[in-house]
């Protein structure tokens, strides 16, 4: 099998030289092409054009900055769903809108090909680390196929929610929803317990060891703690993207989500502070 | 030492429970006498006025309701401050404002004996099973002298934030509003995941075995998926009460908490609902 990888940021590099590093062989492709340097030095081979990897793949991975990017690598003529092969398998990183992997998915099937939802949970050095986990959803053959894959990548676990490519994708909107409203939380928490006289780092260090033990609160809320929003492991601006993608989301099946305006107004504010480009800790800034 | 409890509610009184088995002896006072027959049963004394119990003890615990249930307790000829021994000492487990706490210690002060904020973390259930946790702060020997009784309390834990009485209770607050943030973004995430298609359970199991693995999601998240809000562990009503002294404490020192706002405004809808006495996840029925 022919593997190919497109879009290489901040999370697609590390899954990218995973993959080539496990499977020795990878087509790459990036619209900025420098940024494929590293990994043809590792033996990856770059690819001119979508059409080109996609007409060469049996497997294409993907993992663009939103919707509408996926929407135009993956459509036309020239997208990866004209030219992959026969009973191919698209498997799309993004984190988009449940819609968007519905007429992806329903595209793909014109062509004879598969669309697999497979968004990821976790940051680049979860990757480099091999602790990334995926949440995948769709055709139960394609899924058995990736599944090897995706450990290559740099899957710890692999979560399997069922053949509608929506799932995969809906779920993962509330994972990211949980992480923010549990960053945003700890900002409000840990700005009052300062003002009030508590010792912060004492405060959270009893709440990690009890009943908030979880990677989340002890990995935020040392960024929190330590003010390191910088470089960013994961940007206020694509948060922002994310908690947008949850509101239209929940706008769509009428669900009320009141902590979702909030984050959507507090990462607005953040924005306009000019942290775009900071961690979306910095969510934490606009409170002050 | 002679020992007091004073309070026999929800937690309190699997609190003095503990004490009574330990200590094989504890001097008991509660509003509504009745409430203290199974204590009594299990050794301890009955008495028929604060000031009978705090002329007789060394140390006297306290857990009342609010902030003026423990003003009145302790204030006034025939409160705690009055009648309890020289370099006696009173801890106080109530959730209260840390202002509470500074006032009510400035009183006991002048009466040569000590207040003692050490507010609890943790549900009946906890209490039962000698998983609770203490936040301490104030007089460092009056610490080290209730530390072992706190583990005879029901301790897992015993957490000091320093001289400042009201330090453990800005921390108790805080604590309490991390909490009921996780239980409102997990009520709003489970909402939108199901109406999305998503198969809930299976969600919350992949959270709760990576990120978001810690007690605070195992527990509450069960509740909410199980939607069993009675018998409740902590009420609603009690849990507004606390929101509220969130804000009052984040208004005294000017924090802004935009989150907090929102909990107080889903935790009055859910009262609306009538369910004050339902478990304080129930905030979850605000969003229907």
């Amino acid at each position: 099998m022919k593997l190919g990888f497109i879009g290489l940021g901040n999370l697609g590099t590390p899954i990218a030289e995973n993959l080539v590093l496990n499977t020795k062989q990878l087509y790459v492709f990036n619209r900025t092409a420098a940024k494929a340097k590293d990994l043809v030095e590792k033996g990856a081979v770059l690819c001119k054009s979508i059409e080109e990897l996609a007409s060469l793949c049996d497997i294409v991975f993907s993992i663009v900055s939103d919707d509408a990017a996926l929407k135009q690598i993956t459509s036309g003529n020239e997208g990866i769903a004209a030219n992959l092969k026969t009973r191919g398998i698209h498997v799309s990183i993004s984190t988009i809108l449940p819609a968007t992997a519905k007429e992806l998915s329903a595209l793909h099937r014109q062509h004879n090909n598969h669309y697999l939802a497979s968004p990821v949970m976790g940051r680049p050095e979860a990757a480099r680390t091999g602790k990334l986990n995926f949440l995948v959803s769709g055709e139960q053959h394609a899924i058995e196929t990736i599944k090897p894959l995706l450990q290559q990548a740099g899957a710890m676990g692999v979560w399997e929610f069922g053949n509608e490519p929506t799932a995969a994708n809906a779920a993962k909107l509330c994972s990211n929803f949980l992480i923010i409203s549990a960053i945003e939380a700890m900002a409000e928490g840990i700005q009052l317990a300062k003002k009030s006289g508590v010792d912060v780092t004492r405060w959270m260090n009893m709440l990690t060891q009890t009943l908030f033990n979880a990677p989340v609160y002890t990995n935020y809320g040392n960024i929190l703690l330590k003010e390191a929003y910088q470089p960013p492991g994961f940007s206020l601006r694509l948060g922002l993207k994310d908690v947008n993608l949850v509101l239209e989301q929940a706008s769509s099946v009428a669900a009320k989500m009141p902590f979702g305006k909030v984050l959507q107004r507090q990462l607005k504010d953040s924005m306009e502070k000019e942290l775009a480009e900071y961690d979306w800790t910095a969510i934490a800034l606009a409170l002050k």
